[in-house]
């Protein structure tokens, strides 16, 4: 399995010509998800040329229009694409209210199935699920009503262990299925041959966090416990710790620290604050404290598979 | 006096990362002017360095998506640099709500004031002035209430002809005003000298007029009698004049016809359908009709001055 993150914005506050607000597209096992949808996301993605019809479900972190405004432009243009496939929004309340009421006076009903899945509980949910994905939400600590959110793939079958099960010749082909389901096996004799001595373990899961925007929060570690891929939010660096607490942001370092408490796998940094022009700085910064950190950048691609 | 017009956006429809939809700056004598703000349009402005303070009105033609999707970022940009001076909107009715829901939702109220004048007359109307400058909608017809705008320079003062003056040495400086009002003089012997002897034509006023968008449409032709400068829509070419029917848009051509019968000095076209990749052939068909024609880009810039 294999999960693929293209970065389409990671700058805070305002977009620019060469900083675009936050989104991200997220490709999960054949699930393509994006994730906040800043103004310019659709040039965004036509620029990495990354397939508007393959977006299934928008996931939005909250109500900041570098996290939304780009969202009732991409609706448009799916209609004018001649979309007939579902799409689904998360986020929070309030997000259906405005997306409608401009599609209204617009006079552009969109001709597709359009779902909205308001949010607005204080803890951790599990909001959406396939046969090969689970997606939970992650309570973040910021001005207004903010969730991340946890992409986890479903525990993966057990895999046949085939030297060992061709020594059980009573362990036919049609066993297989709940031998990988981690059934123990009965021969016919009522003998119990333990399912660990067939099988060998499945590949770990892949798991990716987005956290943005969000203060330094302990409370999100045990959600994020060894996971593959942390992205969390580092509108600054320490010069200025006050301000971020001010806003109810986090510092590099900050994001390093969690990453290191999660003990998570990589940990990747955005939603720079245009005051700072070097953002190597906010790597230097973040090392201090976690060893694998990334910056985000537009049309960068992170790759991680099982 | 002068005016120039900064074409922000051109292309219809939707945002792509070399084709920006609708948005121009325009500034005429010291007034500043912005007219649609489709999505993007803040990130236009960095490119072209104009400076965001210097927007004092915003014209909004109608609620298509490639017209305003830009504007409430725009608004909560403002807020964000601490702005502090007026800011006037005016649009269709449905803007003001649009923009307020948002404001609201994202708990971001701007600390400067905010104005909205909505617009629902199906006629012409003065909708602003100063002392230099008037403001009119023009009524266009397209799949919604949609308006052009009229930028006009008010009439300028006469211009004093001063070898003529100086053969009456009655006439004092403290009467000048009035001959550039057009007023006669009146000699102390009660003899009237009528301005003309005294004064010459003043420069002919500047006008601009934005037309998009709208279907071919004879109606508007008086309003744009002799302007200097008429953008007008051409989303098509003449190859898809059964499309431009259908969907309320104008051909090169008709937008050329328009320019012709309206006698004006210059046309620009916009407002392009994605389907030309050259853009050329706009400009040869508008040929067949009207000499003097150019075609919008972002960041051209059209200057006139009298």
């Amino acid at each position: 399995m294999s999960l693929r993150l293209t970065i389409l914005g990671c700058h805070s506050a305002t977009p620019r010509s060469n900083a675009h607000t936050s989104s991200q597209f997220l490709e999960i096992n054949n699930d393509f998800f994006l994730i906040d949808c800043g103004e310019g996301t659709q040039a965004q993605l036509r620029k990495f040329k990354i397939k508007f019809s393959r977006i299934q479900r928008i996931f939005i972190s909250h109500l900041h229009g570098d996290h939304f405004f780009g969202l009732i432009g991409l609706i448009s243009t799916f209609s004018l694409l001649n979309r007939t496939t579902e799409l689904h929004v998360y986020g929070p309340k309030g997000i259906k209210e405005i997306i409608l009421l401009q599609l209204k006076l617009t006079k552009s009903w969109v001709e597709y199935p359009l779902y909205f899945h308001e949010l607005s509980s204080p803890d951790s949910q599990l909001i959406f699920e396939d046969k090969k994905v689970e997606v939970f939400t992650i309570p973040l600590k910021h001005r207004i009503y903010t969730n991340g959110f946890l992409f986890k793939e479903k525990p993966l079958p057990r895999k046949l262990n085939m030297p060992a099960i061709v020594k059980y010749p009573e362990v036919k082909i049609c066993d297989y299925q709940n031998l990988k389901n981690g059934k123990d096996f009965k021969t016919d004799d009522n003998k119990i041959i333990i399912n660990a001595e067939l099988t060998l373990d499945p590949p770990e899961i892949l798991q990716y966090a987005y956290c943005s925007d969000t203060a330094y929060d302990e409370n999100i570690v045990p959600l994020l416990k060894d996971i593959d891929l942390l992205y969390h939010e580092s509108t600054f660096l320490e010069d200025r710790k006050d301000l971020a607490e001010k806003t109810k942001h986090a510092t590099a370092l900050q994001a390093a620290a969690i990453a290191n408490k999660a003990n998570v796998k990589q940990l990747i940094l955005g939603h720079y604050s245009s005051r700072y022009k070097n953002l190597d700085l906010f790597l230097d910064e973040a090392k201090n404290e976690f060893a694998n950190v990334a910056l985000a950048e537009a049309g960068k691609e992170f790759k991680i598979s099982n």
